[in-house]
């Protein structure tokens, strides 16, 4: 390949001085480029960093600098300041430009292929927090204060554990408060050798569904349920079979004439979502003699069952089932606030080892400066005082709620008054179609999930909408009721 | 079934005034243990609070609590004042005691039995950290008050955004902070939407390898190489190919002759663990032909290729390929801390969609908080200039890594000058087993992990030791040198 002149080398390098790039890395950049697509070929001589300088107007420090980073990545070979060399080293014709481009299809796994348009679509909750999206608390009045003063004091410590890699069960204190909260306030029966701290609920139902379940065989799942499960589960490739929930929660003789040898059931039964139901004791001792006789395992979802509006929070189904069928999933995304991205798995003690090497395996562990902060705050009683304070401003929330509703949307909307949680049902009186309100309430500013978007069976279902009230203001409620009355008159 | 005497009843009740269970649940548990057993039988009468408050000598409050509980339990019906029912709607024979415990084998998925016994032991970093650990930074030095500093403004602002549920791809300010930073330190060519925040490397290793390859698929992996990255490929049931490094980097040619139509090839160009090696540029271009040509992606893993000690950090494969076929993987567990758990996929345009919505899928986002302080940190300038100051002190550390085992131990293990990185090589210099020194070391407080550990293929390996020394001052150096130099000698 013929030589290059030092003039035209010059002007095949010369930056561009409007670009905001520094000169150093054009000039890297457009040799790297030359010396690729054989512009500059093999044993080319590069003029020296003064000529280069003089001709370039740049000062010979940044041409020494480009320079000597070519020389170190391997494009030019010799001496800066001497004389350097475009490499014999380089392969003809692998200019990478020109390099076939990938495949239009990328050639996703099996897996990937299962992340069809639906699951690549933004989840829901990131609409803007509005009345009434549901699934997020007061965050208002979190204790902001608190926990800053908690972080500074973990912080303070400048231990160089806290920077350290940690345990991929979780921070052990943090496992301990836990263990002693949830004996305590839900009759959990577990230590804290069986909890694995987990990146919140998702991760929770992800790590458990993709150790107990393979491929094609049978998981119960609510319906109308959690989307977020349903996500999880199809991503495994899990056969789903949706069982109606009821009054009384979970249908569990009709999850056993649909699928009896399923191999898991996920199930929440303190405080159903969407419908707001809690398990009967009965059908409670039926899913678990079901489990039993099945060999199955049973996913607790308790993702807010501390928020009884009135009254102790239930027992667990995992108490209930003394820790021997049931995987227990406990989140702080309601209780505490949902960027934490801190809940926990409660395991049996024989499947516990296989779910911490999971755990580390798929991300090694949740980060440990937030874990000590939340672990302060559990064992310094602050967080069983948020719990109490939320459960009385969300009675008081729910209360006005369904007293709005009751003064503006009278045979329309019925909104059932909840028992439990951060979300009310309101059932549409005559007949309309919920997506068609939903979309309607949209236009309004009003955030309200129809019914039906939870369903994912055949059975018919009375329409109706998720209606979130723990987020927001008692006025904010009474205007988000007059905007979903103005909704529901416009159709 | 019979009744049970009032008095019987209190007597079964009895709580146990040594225990440091509250009463109120001691007695809730018995009444829940002997209905469930049939002790109390359907229909069964309690006696009323103020006697049962008289005969087990507890407040009548802690027992009107208890059944209130109970009724709202479902275990009992009527009214805790008048007259109290335990329920006729348990099933029969449903004592959960009696229900078949769990099969001894739970019946894991495919996915967990590949979790084998390896798997399942702690991660070797969780050992304590001790020289010559590798894979951690100088934690010491860490600007502690900076970061709290920004922790501060950022949650000062108390907006519920912070606490909200985040995007799925990650923090936009950090993805824009870590895509402008990147552009000028490594020449990455990518925008901000190409990145994903994931919960470190190991979590991006994961998602890259489950969203690209099916099981039995093969994989390149470096041997020598980094066992994070095999243990999420092998739980995937991602056939392995080792292939061998040496001085230039990954062997380009052995890899095809051994798989040609590997879907996969993970390598760290910039500076290989554990062989500290730099990938040449005639490597790197036959690699990207390679993936053109056999249409396969490649994950560039770039664990600490900022931690050039002497010149400007090198060009990321990334750069060099234009960003087509390669996914590269930055993480701050090296450059700032492992316990932040934030490492970030730069991911081709065609391929963000499905990634974004795995993490989704997975475990929904990473935390807000740490995300909004680490991107000012990084926009604020914190991040090049700690940076920096690490190069500069890891370049002393490693020398004195190298001083000090040519005083101590000259002739029995020589070790090579890192260029880059945490960690050095030394070599065994009279054919030990490498395995051997390591358990030798361990006894005198050392931590030297075997070369051979990283070894997975079958080529025999020259012995060596795996030495970090950023996190270690020069006197913990010196003095871990000492202490192998006496392990060396006790064999």
């Amino acid at each position: 390949m013929s030589r290059v002149s030092s003039a035209a080398i010059a002007a095949a390098l010369a930056p561009d001085p409007r670009s905001s790039e520094p000169l150093y890395r054009q000039i890297c950049e457009r040799l790297r480029r030359h010396i690729l697509n054989g512009t500059f070929p093999a044993g080319q001589q590069i003029p020296s960093s003064r000529v280069l300088a003089a001709d370039l107007g740049v000062s010979r420090n940044t041409i020494m600098n480009a320079i000597e980073q070519l020389i170190a990545e391997g494009y030019l070979e010799g001496q800066p300041a001497t004389g350097t060399f475009v490499t014999g080293a380089i392969p003809r014709a692998l200019n990478p430009s020109s390099a076939a481009p990938p495949a239009a299809d990328p050639r996703w796994s099996s897996f990937g292929q299962r992340l069809d348009e639906t699951m690549a679509r933004p989840p829901r909750a990131l609409t803007k927090l509005a009345p009434f999206r549901p699934g997020v608390g007061a965050l208002e009045v979190f204790p902001f204060d608190v926990w800053q003063r908690l972080f500074a004091a973990v912080w303070r410590t400048r231990s160089p554990e806290l920077l350290d890699y940690g345990h991929p069960a979780g921070d052990l204190t943090l496992r301990r408060a836990i263990a002693a909260y949830m004996r305590i306030a839900r009759g959990l029966q577990a230590d804290a050798d069986q909890i694995v701290i987990v990146s919140g609920a998702q991760q929770g139902i992800e790590l458990t569904a993709r150790l107990l379940v393979n491929p094609g065989e049978q998981v119960w799942v609510e319906d109308p349920g959690y989307f977020g499960i349903r996500t999880a589960l199809q991503l495994q490739g899990s056969a789903l079979v949706p069982v109606p929930v009821d009054e009384a929660g979970l249908d569990v003789q009709r999850g056993i004439a649909a699928a009896p040898v399923a191999r898991l059931a996920c199930v929440a039964p303190s405080h159903q979502f969407p419908r707001g139901v809690t398990m009967t004791l009965a059908r409670r001792l039926e899913l678990l003699n079901w489990a039993a006789s099945a060999d199955a395992w049973i996913l607790e979802d308790d993702y807010d069952g501390e928020f009884t509006l009135h009254g102790h929070p239930l027992q667990a189904l995992q108490g209930l089932d003394g820790g021997r069928r049931v995987i227990y999933l406990g989140t702080f995304s309601k209780t505490l606030f949902p960027s934490l991205r801190l809940a926990y798995l409660v395991v049996p003690p024989d499947l516990v080892d296989r779910f911490v090497a999971c755990k580390a395996a798929v991300d090694r562990q949740c980060p440990v400066v937030e874990q000590a902060v939340l672990a302060r705050f559990i064992v310094d009683g602050h967080f069983a005082r948020h719990i109490r304070r939320m459960r009385a401003l969300y009675a008081d929330r729910a209360e006005a709620l369904v007293a709005s509703a009751q003064r503006h949307l009278a045979g329309a909307l019925t909104v059932e008054a909840p028992t439990a949680g951060m979300h009310a049902i309101g059932w549409l009186e005559d007949g309309r179609s919920d997506e068609a309100v939903s979309r309607a309430a949209a236009e309004q500013g009003v955030v309200a999930w129809p019914l039906s978007s939870c369903r994912f069976g055949d059975a018919a279902c009375r329409p109706g909408l998720v209606l979130g009230f723990a987020a927001y203001g008692e006025a904010e409620i009474d205007d988000g009721i007059v905007r979903l009355a103005r909704a529901l008159e416009s159709r």
